[in-house]
């Protein structure tokens, strides 16, 4: 399978920078702009009109000199390239806290995740349906997946269950996981693996906090 | 204000892995292990021994030769450091589906993130309360935030309204802003920043599960 808009040599900081641009240009659409320079951008996001040009120049787009970029065009281009628009099926394995939170927040249906199903071993859980998405006994998982076909796994288990958890979601077919613990789980070289660690993130920011403080 | 076991001066790099080994060596602790060398941690962490060490020298903490680090102090030593154990005081603003989601998961209270108070100016969430956070109209914050006197705001607003949003927490007394939204927010040098994009993860999971289709 080939997607045509889809350069998948992109360098990673590429690739995340990206999308403040989209959500850049989608608000000056709400100002109602219709063309945009690199240069415009720039000033904007501090990120360099060189650096912009470049990213841009991975998606299939092209701007005019001293005209820039056709706004409407930009943003479909962007989203189509990031993958926003097309549905990619996800189930999650962990239904606590944070895993129950992901699940109620349909804002990811917008940047084209859809979670199909949750799955847990607490019984208080299991058999419910959180944002209407249904929670089944993680035993069930390799058979349910044989229908559903769900190539990414969210991860919000218990960190010290995270790796063995990881690797039954890659033996019933799981293909990229998101992994939302702070434990660095390991993958197979053909597995995608994308770590999203708050805990990390918050750690950060107190240590910041202090400095600050001091 | 100094904080004894507070090094400011942590590379983010640092910072960033620093709780992978906290997450690792509770695993530890959990199997009934008592010390741990670095070359141990290296071995299930993918990170070098040398580097491991390093990091760890920023920390409080001194290991012995051959016999390694003492399992429970390493655990307690770096939760101290983290600040995972000292309660820090946050707001939300904005409390759409992710904003809702963050207020209801109880699992920040344990890495040390207390979230008081959502803001927002849709009537038909201010006045309410999830996971027993009240929710304020957005033009209380200023009054509120005097007694309360948060340090960080959690920025969960649609990406249009986030750079307003982020300059009126500021103008509230927020030091700290946790951005979820993509978009690139700009902040004055002594407010510390932290970006958290989901989408941006998505989108670099979505172009690596592509290039795995080709």
């Amino acid at each position: 399978m080939s997607h045509d808009n889809y350069n998948t040599n992109v360098p990673e900081p590429a690739l995340r920078r990206l999308p403040w641009y989209l959500s850049y240009v989608k608000l000056l659409k709400r100002q109602g702009r219709s063309k945009v320079s690199s240069t415009q951008i720039a000033e904007k996001i501090n990120v360099s009109a060189t650096q912009i040009a470049k990213d841009l120049s991975y998606v299939n787009i092209s701007g005019k000199t001293r005209v820039g970029y056709d706004i409407d065009e930009l943003i479909a281009v962007l989203e189509d390239f990031l993958g926003f628009k097309r549905m990619h099926t996800a189930v999650l394995f962990g239904v606590g806290s944070l895993g129950a939170a992901l699940l109620s927040d349909s804002g990811l249906e917008q940047y084209g995740l859809k979670i199909h199903a949750g799955f847990d071993v607490d019984s208080s859980v299991v058999g419910q349906k959180i944002n209407k998405i249904p929670v089944f006994h993680s035993d069930e998982f390799v058979a349910k997946n044989k229908k559903l076909k769900a190539q990414i796994g969210i991860l919000t288990v218990p960190p010290y269950i995270a790796q063995e958890v990881a690797d039954f979601m890659i033996s019933g077919g799981i293909q990229a996981i998101w992994n939302f613990t702070p434990f660095r789980i390991r993958v197979p070289e053909h597995i995608v693996l994308q770590n999203t660690s708050l805990y990390a993130h918050l750690a950060v920011m107190f240590n910041r906090l202090a400095k600050g403080d001091e």
